[in-house]
């Protein structure tokens, strides 16, 4: 019965249209040409170096996609019990025509033949959004990206921030965004104008959200500008920074985007616990982990300064997720969001999603988005999501509390999407 | 199978009386009057915040109690989903003849009259203790409660010590304390008399416990009457000490009613790791929020100096959850004390109870207390907990182990009850 | 039938022949000789104790096994809920023929006779042995154990090496290093030299791991022969080294320890996150509990110096579990290995089973060794394991992507055995 009615409700749940709230698709390039860019993913890369495959072997200048799915291909194997290759399996079956238990040494080419038939449709962008039942979705863009070429009203902007509050000592991140909004960055007041501008650039392209990933260690502060002026004048002469002036610079920057998020009215997307480059001599996009010693109280002034604001926020660890529900019941401010990263197992998403869904009010919680980099990862990473969704939905609610099937879809629906809608704004 | 035996284990907890071993509960004034106490509750106001109504809609000043639920009503729809608002139901259900599906802006004046007319009886207060089959209510007692005007033997005191470990700096604390026991605090000696004179009052009311609750950074430690007369004698003359004198006098004060609990032959109930105030908008009793970083080892030296007091404490996350159960495992003064707060919904409280029940001796974990306001609110936080107990007991000892059910339901009594009555005394 | 699922999955894994990569069997004594060493395991001993049996009771010179035992017979009925206990019971129905519900203060006696019997018969190691299906067992010898007198291809020597770390600045650990190698310890390279003996010696008497249990504050790094040299020098003279100084060489030896396992090609096992003597008035072996606050962060510099050295590490708390995960999957050198101590128990272990064989590499997955000391707890803790890992495989795998059982049951012999021969070499 239990087994028939989740399945009954997550039935309903693949039918229902999505807006995928947060990705890193290329909206130039949004769906993969050849299995190389499906296998490309860092999902892949890094379990199968992990798992014996050397960076040099994955890595190799010249590399053809199809040499480098072949490598891979052979590490498949070790990888068959992860979440991570059940989302491949199910591209494979879904959108390749493939019918075998496994991705194989043996079955790999005739395997990216037909994937490649298939990724080379000129319509294949228009396909697979429609088979995955895509309606928006929203990406991460650099600060001095364009945002020109493609529908904002389908891709929608959101402007990333990991560079200026964190890279801003390099001249050549000054460079890029003095360039990028024409303005040279002498004083404190240019460089206020000079995030002003982006904020304004990026509105007007329709941009939904202002985003950042944070490391374990950040605790955002208000820092005045008169702290921050001689520092920003020594940067400017070409001096070094200390480690701890570059955390003032740090905090002056980020506490600016948030008075822009103010005034532009943007929800501002944090995504907490990240620590860059760890594993120094790790493949591409797979090289970054984290210290779980870390807690959302270190937002404390950010959340009080800024009812204004909504923030969405990823914690990237599972021991992280009881804060968030605790700071999302009591701060109206504060949205859980998603299920990111390293906490994008079904074992860590269950225990997340049914400890949010049975404590906090049922419009702060954005379900899933996908984090994807190619659109062909949107379904079977949401389908992964609606699996256990219709699995909490069935017992908490239904068996649990006697609710209707209907009045349990409603609220599958509305953590899915309306509460996309209603935080970021209508697709 | 496994859903009637759990049925069965359940019907069979609910039969069982009551000692509630943590209440807020007022003895004077113990039941509910209208809706407007119950939905009073910081659990609903401060949801409804959460989820957009404003703290100046929900305390404005002069607010009747009928306008205050109207307002709250309007927000149910957005928490029915979680466990608080089941909690809601559960009463109005039981208590005041409510069957339709939801609390709702249109439903709410009917179920509010109906209320007011059953809270209104005179033997109220006696018929929810029946219906929720309570046989002794634990009560939190500021140190300067008279304790009069109640049976203390239904009504148990209990010595609340916040305000003594973490306000004496303030001249108002002082006074109530001097006050309260008729003493000038001028030196040490005085501050030691005056506690010993709170237990001595405290226990010939029939007081079963200490109590205090903690932030996640306190450290307790011995510090001598010799570092701390210095210290006193400046407070005395209305110098403000330093933030680290305060919290060696913290430190000193606490150590002081360890001592008294062993004189006294009390359980000390430590409730660990909250910030207060963390959300200074917050509504009333809505402002506090945590660090998780913190650990029972900071415990270490209180545990080994005092092996004569009983400690059952209660930690207010999950991540705690482990410390608990290993240092009760090891600690024989250490005894694992309910499901607090943040930790006290269904799925926490799951995952709790399971790693608890299977790993520490039986007699170290008391079950549950409500933690309530207001009497209406054991039965369904009891009821909560008695279906997540039947729920374990069924899968870990009858289908897990092959125990019979008598013998489960033994082991439920005892966490339930028997336990409580081991630690603090008989009802 | 998922019941009957598991089950079969169950039963195919308990035929399945058995490596023990982590004992701490004396290989001169391995079996138990009465019920007193059964009972005398420090599970066994520490919970009595936390349950109210005094130390003085437990450890009183002279006392008989027999007596013993008696002792904490009365109190095993505080303990009957425990996985511990569980254990018990499966080793006296599986062994002792004991057919009742419990052991009790009344049926003790028989027991224990019962027990020596069976215990006495001159090939009772042999039989446990192949009862157990345990085909080979690793040890955890003392940097100066002889390791003389056994069969090292059945009973595998691994280095411990918690000694040569942290106690290296106690005069009587320098001299048994001094007399094990036979050399004087007088300069660093004396110090190096003597080092390498060690692994000369354990190495040629088929050694496959170097071991060791670290607090939940170290963090090795690399330390030149510079700085120590002094500081050994200081220690030479008989001079008291700062804790400092102290740590300072507890990190250079641990260095050591890495170059020696790169050079002899040993897997470093790292056993993580346990402070001694917490509970300094517990029981032998029942004084140690840990701070939750550590992060594999702190064994970054080790992960990314020693890309050549498998690292099988062991998280002593369920908040460690995912930084485990994470780690494993992204460094090839980290395995995830086992369920330690105070994890070590089912609701634990099911989880941290779960979420690593759907994240990792499932070549890098060690799923259970036994840490035991005598040879009869093989049996109840590797089959509590094995019942677990049914029930995962059967609920991911078998139900959750439509595995064959002989797929499933691949991947679970390879968790309990074929990983180890991969790490650790063929029995």
């Amino acid at each position: 019965m239990n087994d028939s009615l989740q399945k009954r409700l997550f039935d309903e749940l693949e039918q229902f249209p999505l807006i995928d709230p947060h990705t890193h698709i290329n909206p130039l390039a949004a769906a993969s040409k050849n299995l190389g860019d499906i296998l490309g993913y860092h999902y892949y890369t890094e379990l199968a170096h992990s798992a014996g495959l050397s960076r040099e072997m994955i890595e190799e200048p010249g590399l053809s996609s199809r040499e480098k799915v072949g490598r891979l291909a052979g590490y498949l194997g070790k990888l068959q019990n992860t979440a991570q290759y059940a989302w491949l399996l199910d591209i494979c079956r879904e959108f390749f025509e493939f019918d075998e238990e496994d991705v194989t040494p043996e079955n790999w080419e005739r395997l990216y033949d037909n994937a490649e038939r298939v990724l080379s449709q000129s319509d294949w962008e228009q396909q697979v959004l429609k088979k995955s039942g895509l309606e928006q979705v929203y990406l991460t863009n650099d600060f001095d990206d364009p945002l020109e070429g493609f529908d904002t009203s389908f891709y929608v902007p959101c402007l990333r921030t990991d560079d200026l509050v964190f890279h801003l000592t390099k001249p050549e991140v000054r460079e890029r965004l003095s360039r990028s909004v024409n303005r040279s960055l002498q004083s404190i007041d240019d460089l206020q104008g000079a995030i002003r501008d982006l904020f304004v650039r990026f509105t007007r392209r329709g941009a939904r959200a202002c985003a950042i990933s944070l490391p374990p260690d950040f605790s955002p502060t208000l820092i005045s500008a008169a702290t921050i002026t001689p520092i920003w004048s020594r940067l400017q002469k070409g001096e070094k920074l200390t480690s701890e002036e570059a955390g003032l610079l740090s905090r002056y920057v980020f506490w600016q985007l948030a008075e822009n998020c103010v005034i532009f009215e943007l929800p501002f997307d944090l995504m907490i616990g990240v620590n860059r480059r760890v594993y120094e001599d790790g493949v591409y996009q797979g090289q970054d982990l984290y210290d779980k010693r870390t807690s959302l109280i270190q937002y404390r002034d950010l959340f009080n300064s800024f009812p204004q604001i909504k923030f969405p926020i990823s914690v990237l660890t599972h021991t992280s997720n009881q804060e968030l529900v605790s700071y999302t019941w009591i701060f109206p401010n504060v949205i859980a969001n998603g299920h990111w990263w390293y906490s994008n197992t079904p074992a860590y998403i269950e225990h997340d999603c049914r400890t949010r869904l049975t404590a906090v009010p049922q419009t702060k919680y954005v379900g899933y988005y996908s984090d994807m980099y190619k659109l062909e990862f949107a379904l079977p990473k949401f389908r992964m999501y609606r699996r256990i969704l219709a699995k909490v939905l069935s017992e908490e609610f239904v068996i649990g509390r006697g609710w209707s099937e209907t009045k349990a879809l409603d609220l599958g629906k509305r953590i899915l999407r309306g509460n996309v809608e209603e935080i970021f704004g209508k697709a």
